[in-house]
């Protein structure tokens, strides 16, 4: 299955009174990877794959991570990303995050494929393209 | 248990171009939400029972989403949190962000009571004291 | 002319590891203040002033802000803001962020009344409706 | 002057209900930018220079800007930042962002070279060490 790696340095403004990475900041930072792994998979960025496949987006249904180790502003970390799974109409994505060499954050969602525009209150899952899925697995 | 409630206005800089919210700012939700819960409890701002009880924080080891019904800017929702386990230095929390009666997503936590500064690599696990356990019971 | 206040609780997540606010954090109130003040103006939400005016939004053109006293996570502050002019097809707004009676922050902002949707890159300013004006003024 | 020029991602997540930039983000990459600038300058990581030199921080004290042309999700730009002076205790900063060669949003913002915790409510301007500017001019 298709994994894209990508570096990400924690910033000042990423970082609690604490000094290390306010949480949300970390799902950010998975939203933009995943999209990240998909662009790759399809060789397009976010804007023309929505346009190219028709769809309004992969919203998440599920959400789960382990924080293992804290991180702090000045950090560079790589998040590798996968999706472990295709079902009919969503996908179950793995973020890892390391530093250095140790797992620091483990990230699990499941996302659906859907059309309509939420906004409207009509937004449904549909069956992912077979041609997507098929990139993954280069 | 001690449940505290709150009300949260969705507003368009929480939402993506889909017009739905951006899910990681229902972690910054629960965050205060949390913080709100143990402020009651204990009748003082985190400000002051971080000093009061002499304690770093309480960053979290595990957080688990689930997103049944999406929010767009505008809505105005209420975060529900109880503290649904105490552990030895660990606390699990629940959250039911609620628009109208529907539930629309619910979150579930585990953090740890810590001591040391995190940031000098020395933070560590301490039980919690029985004092502010008891106030939740409450 | 209108004058909107509103109450803003700085929390942990909007604050930095000197344990003051990030900066960033100042435009996102002020950008809920002013749609807020423009929901008390017209007497409906965003979602509905955008569909009863038929117009895309009030993107800035400039912001401008000074940060005399910094705030910290526990700080309640009071928001006040006001547009200060209207021009054909823009409208100046201030807040005045106070923490007690002192103001801690002055926020300027220039924003434009636009139709057509931005993504397309066919969004142009249009005069304002004198009947919004005229809201602001009792 | 030195100049700090860094290529980012305008993400989905850094983008509002119309699609294009919610312009807090832009204050959020002009302090990671003026971060990078200050640690090129110095050759070490802001963790570090904080360290090195013994001081709090280079909190703002203004920042104004100039929205020109709107980003949306998808886009590369580019950010130039530069030190456009140097006064006693504080420093002047410009921040040129850019959409291709066209300037989408011009930044400036004024920043106070500061010691003492700003959480104690001592923190106090003292003027910045030579050593520091010097590495600017090259």
């Amino acid at each position: 299955m298709l994994v894209n790696t990508r570096l990400v340095r924690i910033e000042w403004g990423d970082c609690d009174p604490c000094g290390i990475i306010y949480y949300p900041r970390y799902f950010a930072f998975f939203d933009a990877s995943t999209s990240a792994l998909i662009e790759r998979a399809l060789g397009m960025t976010k804007r023309d794959y929505l346009k190219a496949f028709d769809f309004t987006g992969h919203p998440l249904v599920d959400a789960h991570c382990r924080f293992l180790i804290p991180t702090r502003f000045g950090d560079d970390v790589t998040i590798e990303t996968t999706v472990t799974q295709f079902h009919r109409s969503s996908f179950d994505v793995r973020h890892h995050l390391r530093k250095g060499a140790t797992l620091a954050v483990e990230g699990l969602e499941t996302r659906v494929w859907v059309h309509g525009h939420p906004a409207s209150g009509r937004m449904k899952a549909v069956p992912m393209p077979q041609e997507v899925i098929r990139r993954f697995s280069s």
